[in-house]
Formats: structure tokens, sequence, C-alpha cells
């Protein structure tokens, strides 16, 4: 199958179960807002050594947040329930209780688990904060020095899908560069997903395993151009850069969504195939066969 | 001691000895040196529960970096040398590494004191990386999808100082926001600091210490607005909100510019006050005297 | 107040509230008993830096588990129930699913709120894990070398109290030593309590804060023996060294008992005084006051 | 080949390079030498998911330390010389620097490669600490409440190998356990090696990789009994039990050594097969074939 001269790979890429929450963040206004977002979604390309898979969602504007100021929904993907709960309290109490007027707010209010937040970080309070109950549901206010940091007590936890990807394979680094920001971009248009690495995109892809014990990820040796002709390589002729856009969503259709998107923005006449990373099939519950998703 | 309508108080801030590195960090245009940054500088505002501090001190143009492309120095402050050792690795392994086109040098080669980089990550390499001597210093090439990630084998790490702050107390938080953002942006133009705060500013200031066991720190409940009357409180008369900027800098004398431009931009009409944080001089080995700073 | 020669000072000890839970573990005989045990409360000596407080509670004969084999108590204390839903799943994971003929019941069935245990643990079964309900409660049961490990889904949380202490200020190291192990050992013998430190004493005893920013304690200067005539010194005349021993228990009661059985044990000849260790009383909300705990 | 009625597989042990550091651990008595050591080496079963693999080496008699007190030889692996240097500060600083009457000494003078130790712990003592030179070696005294804790100021590492192993296939449970334990008790008494699990013995053995995205490591099905008939089983006839002894050692020879004493302390009449671990070859650096190591 092509896309104009871009061969579509007749192959999968395999994806996972993960937990994930969806955050309301708001603030005073645009600038203090990405303030919080900057710190909040940093330092989370991937679970395999970061603790959490972290991105922006979508903006909300301020008739889509409930305290009526600039908002953006963060979605945060992490390995189990357990990790999420951990991982989430940390980081909104460094990076969001630290930030001049934001607020935090539940973006999964009917999802069957949740996690504690407020419950948590209450305790920077030491004995000062105060709960309070709005509509059926429970939020702390810790003071600070700004007035109070609002947070409700406990977010919701769903079942989404992490590690849907597409590899473009493209003639040098210039054509890479383009095609995997065209594709970044329109992930990032998408809505219910995220690209949790640098800009959207992944330029170290990684196998499972390494020939040094411990270490549970190593260098995918099969697509990196300077490895070809020492190791089994899966680069097409004449391709000398790869990049790879990987793609955590709330389900299965809305990684298949964005899958679709990224692969139709990054086709293009340097781009000379588009794969996908997989594990064989045997490790990742979502299979997500290119071909199949085209002709969807 | 007055600037304009603002009381300059007479006490002073109290800041540490830290250690840090400054990393150069390189990529093929600012898109992607961007991207690197934002995941490289996220999560870390302060060591009190993050595993760093970090921040960007500086933008370099293609004529000051080793390999002629856009660069940033990032100044990464740690508790110890072996605190920065496990985080400097660990962050650049996963934001820059992961992320399209970069490459990351020493910023601090005369430093005496050293600190693995390529060292730690050419693990990944998985037995493919190479190291090569360039003007009697050691990089290692780890094969990845767009060609190899250079990365420097070790960098330097010097004594620097961290938490020189200064807190200001406004008539509401509009004029708290505005004297922030125009404090944070004084502190952003002077070289050899950084505030590693959301925006440049923290507005949960702590204490040493908590109630509950096991929590190393909690509000400053003197700086709270809400709790005026039910403790003993350090706001001046008709403040309703406080914003404090951290500074950490190179040296002590970096510290002290940056705390004096931070102070002559957040001056103004609505600043009733600015005051710094200490903790009776007991613990950090820094003290900047307000009035002596800015008779300097 | 006096016990025989030893001094008991009118002052108190200053506890904190925590969350903990109590894992019944058992084991095929009482080798492997011991090694899933030893391996369970290792690096556990305080929540200051390590991330749980761990201890044997008591032994229990095989009536008293579910399996009729013999087993253990084990009490594990957090500052959060957060912070115990990891700390729990991962140290089992690590240090008794790996151990020969394990298994892990929940030993708080009452209490109202519970952290997941099996349910984290699973997925180190790949999908072959399998789960079943007896009388009301869910265990998995985990395929590993010698057959299934048998884990219950999830376990009891309740609030403790952690950090009673006693200091003994004794004339010596060896009549200090013998003091702190009659007063370890009189702690073990207790009911609902475990000593975390090891051998159930404590010889750096920590204050809150540092000169060093982003450490949390440092050394208890005034309890320092070397210090003294540099310092502020609490010691005695005539002490050359002390010992402090620290209790977490499932309540308040629980606590104050271990307490005066530890008082009691280590008052003889050469044990000058004993105190407690407090901050003021501003932090901790619970306070043992040395005198009341005696007259009692 | 066979051993008695034990089956030796032909096949190999696959092992790892690792780094280790030697830690020579000195205390008052045995009592309190124990204390130290239970705490220190807990929490330690493997890199996979612990900081660090740690174990006692040997016992050491007066006559062996450098302050002629009791003391044991600890060796503790990790995954590079950096993440030993954040290990070994910790498990120091929170199990041996709090308990009584212990000091800590480099034992591994000849390392050409050193990390911090008391270097790092120093800062306990906030500014009280002091060094002190003796025969070329730097000390530090910190402040404690019974005197001082001498730790050296930084202490050796070395390259070693983990992940030496074999696989016991045994006829029940009993006999499982049995084997298992005399093969652990023939590892303990060989010189310079460990072996980290409880009790010295694995029984979750272990695959690279997992369905579950994140997790970099889960159940070897193929050595699971119950899975018989459901995957491809590596068990023979008659198995019900299999156990496996890892080892790390300083070198190649050291956990050859200790693979042939625990093969042949293992290897009895329900010992239907002896195997060993390995990923076919691409991942370890060390091969340890049982039929060689029978035959050297």
């Amino acid at each position: 199958m092509k896309i104009g001269a871009t061969l579509i790979e007749d192959t999968f890429a395999e994806a996972f179960g993960m937990r994930y929450t969806r955050l309301i963040v708001t603030a005073y206004d645009e600038y203090w807002l990405d303030a919080a977002v900057r710190e909040l979604t940093g330092y989370s390309a991937s679970v395999i050594s970061c603790d959490a898979e972290t991105g922006v969602e979508r903006s909300l504007s301020s008739d889509e947040t409930p305290d009526g100021r600039p908002g953006v929904a963060v979605l945060i993907f992490g390995f189990s329930t357990a990790a999420l709960t951990k991982s989430v309290s940390n980081r909104v109490g460094q990076c969001v209780m630290t930030c001049p007027s934001t607020a935090v707010y539940d973006g999964l209010e009917n999802a069957e688990e949740r996690i504690p937040l407020g419950k948590s970080l209450r305790f920077f309070g030491d004995g000062y904060q105060k709960s309070k109950i709005v509509g059926g549901r429970r939020y702390w206010r810790i003071p600070v020095m700004d007035g109070e940091f609002l947070v409700e007590e406990s977010v919701g936890v769903s079942k989404g899908v992490a590690g849907g990807n597409i590899i473009m394979q493209t003639v040098d680094q210039r054509s890479g560069l383009d095609a995997a920001r065209r594709a970044a971009e329109a992930v990032r248009a998408q809505p219910n997903v995220i690209a949790p690495f640098p800009g959207g995109v992944a330029r170290s892809g990684s196998k499972v395993g390494s020939r040094y014990k411990g270490l549970p990820a190593s260098t995918a040796e099969a697509y990196c151009p300077t490895l070809r002709g020492r190791v089994e390589s899966k680069l097409h002729e004449g391709v000398q850069c790869a990049y790879e856009i990987v793609v955590d969503g709330v389900d299965e259709a809305a990684v298949a969504s964005a899958m679709v998107a990224a692969i139709k923005a990054a086709a293009a006449n340097e781009v000379i195939a588009i794969s996908a990373g997989n594990y064989g099939g045997k490790l990742g519950k979502f299979h997500y066969h290119l071909h199949e998703l085209l002709k969807g």
C-alpha cells in the first residue's frame, strides 16, 4: 500500500493497556497556566524510566472549566493505579500547587476507580487545610501565599491504551524532522490522546531488554541507520533517518484515529516508508495493523 | 527603606550551598531545542521533593555552541554531587536523548569535580556505542534512529548557591501576579542564575518540618493571608497576596545581582512590601540582607 | 522522678499520626519464613529517608495463620495511604514473592480503608494469574516456579502512631548498649508495636532541617557527647553516650505501654537519665509525658 | 551428564557485567553487627526492581578488621557506578549510621574507581563533622549520640559478574526446598560471592519484558509447573517444583566456583534435573556452560 510516494508497510503497532487520569488545571491567565503545565508535563516521556507519561490533551476555554478560568486538560498515564497514585500527587504537589493562581479538578468524574489527590496533598497545609463539598464532590483548600490552593480530593482513573506508534523512514534528517513535526502536530489536534515524547516524537527507539542486567530497555538497533550492515536492519534502502510517534489515548479508537492522522500528515515525497513497532505480538494486547487502519 | 511606595523590609534571605552543573544542549533548530528543554526542565521546582532544581540559564547562538547549532545553557542544581550524578543522567537519558537531533555538551569544563554523563548513558547503546576523543575531551556516540546521539562522557560540577529569594506582598492577587512576573522576567535576563519554580515564581512558600512525621516541609502559615488572625503572621496590613521568587546561581554574587534586579522590577504602587525568607540564620550559609544589597 | 538510680526527666515524647498496615506472611517452615522477613523488613528504619518503617510485630503459630503454616505479623508504617500503597506492593513483590513457599494475607481485615496488594502484584503473572474468592475475600494466585504465590487482593490500612520514643543517657557506651538492648527486647515482647531502627535502637538522633538545603534532617547536636561545650547540650553531667528507642504502634495506648516497658527495662545504675525527644510540642499530635506514663 | 540420579542439562547460565563495592562494617559486638547487617542487606533481591543486590560475603574476625572489632564484608552490586553511588550512600546512612556502635570501611582499596560514601553522609553532621587522614585514607567523623560515626570518605568500585545461576527441578516442594537450602548454604561458604535473593534462593523466576508496558520483567512461564500444558515448558517430566540460585561475584571465576559448589550440593535423588537460565546468549556477556563447569 502506498500514500503518494510513501510505502505503508504491512505491519502493526503493538500497544498496551495502561491506566490514566485526566486533570483539569486552571489558572488566572494563560501565562500562569502555561507555567504550571510546562512544569507538570516535563520529565515524562516514557514509563520505561520516568514515573509517568504525560501530555496536554487540549486547551479549555473559560466556558469549559469548573471555575470559569482558562484551563488545560492533561492526561497522565501510568503502569498501574498504584503507580499513578504516587506520580499524580507528587507532580501536582511540586508543579501545580507551587504555581501562582492554579487549581486542579478531576477530569474523569464518571470513572469507577479513583485515586487520592487533594487527600494526599492536604498534609502540606500542616493542619490548616479545610475540605468542602460542592455538588457532591469534595475539595481541599490548602492555605498558600496567594490564598488557597483548591484541589479535588480524588480523581478518576480509567483503562487507556499506550504505545500506539508509527515509524517514519526518510531519506535524510531534514525530511525526517519535517515529517515528524507534521505527524506530531496532527496528533496534537486529535481529541483524547497525547504524544508523550519531546515535541511528540521519539528518536531513541528501544527494544525490551539489554545485554546489561538491570537495564530494562536498550536501543532498537534494527532502526539505527549507522548500524546497517552490522545488524539485521528494518530500514528500507535509501533510508538515513527514522522517527517514531508514540500515542497514548483514552481508548483503542482514540489511538487508532490519531495514528491515521499521523500517517496521513507524515506521508510525503522524501518519506520512503511508514512502518510501526511491535514485539511480535506477544506482549501488548492491542494490535494496530496499518493497512486496516487506513482502509477503515 | 523604600523604593517608591514599596517598603523594603530590613531582613535577609537565607540561601544554601548546593552543587550544580551546566549542560549545553543543541539541536537542529529552535523547535526541537525547545522540545528537549521543556522536557528536561520540567518537574524540578525544588529539591525538597523533586530530584533536582533546573532551569534555562540562557539561549546560545550558533556561534556559541560546540557544533554550530542553536543551543541552550541549562543549570541543574542538586543537594550533593552524588544526587546530581543520578539526576543528570536520568534526565538527559529520558528528555534529551529521546528528542530528535539533540546533542549534549559539558558547560563547566574547568570544574575540578566531574560526574559521569555519557559514561552512564552509553549503556543504552547495548554494546554498539563508540567513544571518540576530540580536543582532549571524550564523547560517546550512541546509535539512535536519526543517526547518533552525541553526549560528553562527563560534565563538570561546581559549588553554587541555592535559595536566594524575595517575597513580594501585594494588595491583591492581580497586583501580585504582575509583580511576580516582572521580577521573574528580570531574573531571566540575568546571567548565571535560574528561577526554578513554575514561571520563576513560588506561591506555596514552605517552612522546614511539619506536624506530620516524614513530611520534610509544610506551608509557611506566617505568609498565608487566609490564616491571618489564627497564626503569627508576617504579612503587612492590607496585604492579600504574597509570592516568592527563588533564585539559584553559580556563586554568591550572581544570586545577589539577580535579587537586586528582581526587587527593582517588582517594586510598584500596589506592592506594599518586599521581604525575604530565612530560617533565623541558623541553617543556610549565605545571608542576603536586602538593605545591604540595595545599597551595594 | 527516679527509678532506682535513674532520673526520669519531666519531659515528653512527641509522636505523629501515620498510616500502617499489618501483613501476615506465612511459609513452609521457619527457615524460609525468616528469609522472607529479613528481606521484607530491611532498609526501613525511618520514613525520613526510607520508603517505610517496618518490623516484626510478633510470631504466629500454625493455629493463628489462615493456611495453618508458621507465620509472622509484620507492621509497615508510611507517611500516607498513598505512600503505603507503593511501598507495600514493591516490598512484597521483591522480598516475599521471590522467596520460596511464602504467602501473604491481610492482617487488618476490619479496616475501613484498603490498599491494593495482589491487585498490583498480579501483573507479574503476565496474564496467567487467576483470582479466587474465599470467605468473601479475594486472592490472587500468581504462577511461580514452586507453584503459585497466593496473595490477598488488598490489605487494610489504619491510623497508627509513630515516633514514640525514649532517650537513655548513660555513663559510657558499654552501659548504653546494654540498656538499649534491654529496652529493645522489652518493646519486642509487647503486642501491637514495632521498633523500626536496627536492633530496635537509633543512635543517630536527628532534628528537623539542616544547614544544607534539601536535607530534611540532620544530627541532633544537643544529644551528641562530643559536641558538649560547643552547642547547647541536653546531656546530663557524666553522660558519654545516648541511645534512642523509637516505637511505632497501632494506637496511642500501644505506644504508651511499650514506652513504659522500655523505660522500666532500661533504668539501671549506669543509666544516669531517661529523657525523650520532642519538637516543642508543635509538630506531633501525640505527647507522651514520661511522668504521667509511669504514674498511670 | 548425571550426578547420581540428577540430570545436568547441557545448557548454560547467562550472566552480566555489573559494578560492585565491598564494605567492611564493624560494631561493638555480634549483636549490633547483625542488627546493622540485617537492615543493610534487606530489600535488595534483584536490580530489576530494587536499587541494588546485596549480601554478606563473609564474617571477619577482630584480627581482620581495621578497628579490631567484629566485622562483616558486605558486597553490593549495582547496574552502574552511578547507581551504586546513590544506593550505597542511602543504605549506609539509613541502616548503618543509625545503628549503635558501627563503623564502615572501604573493602576494595585497590580499585581504580571510587564512589563517595563519607563524603555524602558527612552532611548529616550539619557542619559539626570532621575529617581525618590515617595511612593515606580519609575518614569522616560524624557526631552521633554514642560519639562519632566513623566512615571512610570513599569506597572502591570494581567490575563484577551478576546473575550466575542454576535451576533445580524437583519432584515436589519439600525436596525442592531441601535442595535449594543445601545449594544456598554451599554458596554462602564460598568466598567472593553472594546469593542476593531471600535465603539465597529465587522462586519467582522471571523473563525480560511483559505484556504490560512499563513492567520490565514477568514470570518465566516456562518454569511454572501449574502452567504446563498451556505454555511451552522447560520442566522435565515429573517435576512439580523449581528453584533458582542466583550468584553475584567479584569475577567470572568466583561465580563459576560458586555454581559448581551449588550444583554438587543440590544434586540428589529427588532432584530430577539441574538446568540454568539464559536469554539465548544474546544479552549477558558471561556464559557458564554447566557441563564445562563440572569437567573443569
